[in-house]
């Protein structure tokens, strides 16, 4: 399974720890970070060590089952208690992705049951944890052929396409294959004339260290560019289609996504341009009306003063660092799920797709996570 | 008059070298590069130490100045050949901003004139470049005012505003003062509730090593964002004005500036934000119809995919550098010159201000260059 993941893990479950690649210093240094406990890994979520969405949960779910194997030895209300606290703990890392609460929700239905042992418990977390990843690997193979079927409608199966993608959703956001990336990686094996214009997504630069590296490593051609070009590109005509991820959705189809997504959404739609995103269905927040109930992370204003490590801004500054914005459902052309693709108007469409069955195109591998 | 320039001189002519402030290291270190002939000067406008469309002007009629300096020994015959090539040298250094051009043509008025000796022509043009950089900041000072009148109208003189600015257009953009930030300046002098969000520009990063320098010297509250951050802020209503400088006025008012611009100009209309353009007349182009005929230039790979002389981005990329972008007419609220403010349609209006008289706002101080 390796080769899906462009050689290298996200995340991966060995001999009871979380080995997590560590997205803070990609591409420059292949480091991994070994975590024995849930605070490691609740610390490297909240820290960037892994990131993007469906790995966020991946992860999760992983330092939860870390939690039971760790407390398994207690008595049930103990270890019940301790698993409250890593819950809690986890929960609060980072705001704004819903895979999160989702994760450790399903975890919860594990723990929260009544007559099971504790050890009986944690063997069940572990492997709810290791389905949980096998499952986003299958999503977004399956993500990735819907979003491929999709737009060769949009493009009427042209040989050649430029399509835009912004911040990395891909492998790396995932327990692998990716989602936007996904779809591109899809795209690629049919339409060899593929081209991709990257964004390097300031601050934490996604676009320049792991979605180029990504594509580098598939031969897939990449243009990298700074995120104010987008607008340059497509006034242009330079950029057939843009897909990007989610980190959640509303009931409407308003989505938070990583900072700057928004922008690109407006030029698409100036450009006449389609604006696909492609998530796992789990990313829809059905609670949620529309996008302004989403909660938008603010982040260390280190991460936009520095670079490296230096200064580069001028001192006595004051700092906006909000990481995600919402994309009105209007500006979205497509939903592409696991599940199928929804078009507006979303409030009726997404709930079909959810309660839809879980499709043939996703195949379980196994031993992938 | 160093006050004006927030205690350094972008530029100056001293004991008959050019002076300027090294803008690759600001503000983390204040280096200065001496220029002892017109070759130093094209090298510095080529590799951005001084940058910003009126200073790359001011520098290429000193430049120039000092090639007339250099060669006023020689016969009349080789004098003239001798700047034919100092012109086409500074005019090949950078081709975007129109102030370039029209430096180098109002020096070529001085020494393409039959019946002057080479000492004289060279005091003239030593004289005239003084001249054009006195008369720069003066323009500033006048725009700026210009510029304050309009925002005072537009915002019906309320004691708070939040402005959005992109770049750089400030004293180190020009001969000092600066055309947007001129604007800024000049607000905040009546709007002692304004404040500034400051998007960082990249890939040279004007806006968070050079703008925010400026307006925190001047006590000027700023908000430092990345460039893909204005579509949120716009959407939740923080922003109420959006100024930029300009590299070239096409005569409909199609206007090229720092690659970025565009977008801003596309979400301000999407929020009904005004959208103002603050540039010397000479800025507009006349011969040009239209932005489409504006040249657009593509800088080296490695302004993107390093920072701080580190690479950043994953390696075997390819990479799109272009350092302007062409915002449409349609998306700007008005224009600000030194003569006056246009309204739409350009095609009209600009003209009249360019023709109308030297304004009674600008005093020529003298002895600040």
């Amino acid at each position: 399974m390796t080769g899906v993941r462009t050689g290298v893990r996200t995340i991966e479950w060995r001999d009871s720890t979380v080995v997590l690649i560590d997205q803070r210093v990609l591409p420059h240094d292949e480091k991994y970070v070994i975590c024995r406990n849930w605070e490691e890994v609740a610390e490297s979520i909240r820290t960037m060590v892994v990131r993007g969405a469906p790995a966020i949960g991946v992860a999760a779910a992983m330092g939860l089952a870390l939690a039971a194997r760790e407390s398994s030895a207690l008595g049930a209300e103990a270890f019940r208690s301790s698993l409250q606290r890593a819950t809690k703990g986890l929960f609060a890392t980072r705001p704004t992705a819903v895979n999160l609460r989702w994760a450790l929700d399903e975890m919860e239905r594990i723990w929260a049951r009544n007559g099971l042992e504790p050890g009986e418990t944690a063997e069940l977390m572990e492997r709810r944890a290791l389905e949980i990843c096998e499952e986003d690997l299958a999503a977004c193979r399956a993500i990735g052929e819907n979003g491929a079927d999709l737009l060769a409608e949009l493009t009427q199966g042209r040989p050649d396409l430029t399509l835009l993608t912004h911040c990395n959703a891909g492998a790396l956001a995932t327990a692998g294959y990716g989602t936007a990336l996904g779809v591109v990686r899809s795209v690629f094996a049919r339409v060899p004339g593929l081209r991709v214009f990257v964004d390097e997504t300031r601050p934490f630069l996604q676009g320049a260290r792991l979605t180029a590296w990504e594509l580098v490593q598939e031969k897939i051609p990449v243009e990298l560019i700074t995120d104010n070009m987008a607008g340059h590109f497509l006034s242009r005509g330079e950029i057939d289609v843009i897909v990007v991820g989610a980190d959640r959705i509303a009931a409407n189809g308003d989505t938070a996504n990583k900072i700057g997504t928004y922008p690109l959404s407006v030029l698409a739609r100036e450009h006449a341009v389609p604006f696909v995103v492609a998530a796992p269905i789990s990313t829809v927040d059905f609670s949620l009306a529309d996008g302004s109930g989403i909660p938008i992370e603010e982040r260390p204003a280190e991460e936009v003063t520095h670079m490296g490590g230096v200064r580069v801004a001028a001192a006595g500054v004051g700092v906006r660092n909000p990481a995600f914005d919402v994309t009105p459902a209007a500006n979205i052309t497509a939903i592409v799920t696991e599940k199928g693709t929804a078009r507006p108007p979303y409030e009726d469409s997404l709930r079909p797709v959810a309660e839809g069955p879980y499709p043939s195109k996703a195949r379980l591998t196994g031993g992938a996570c």
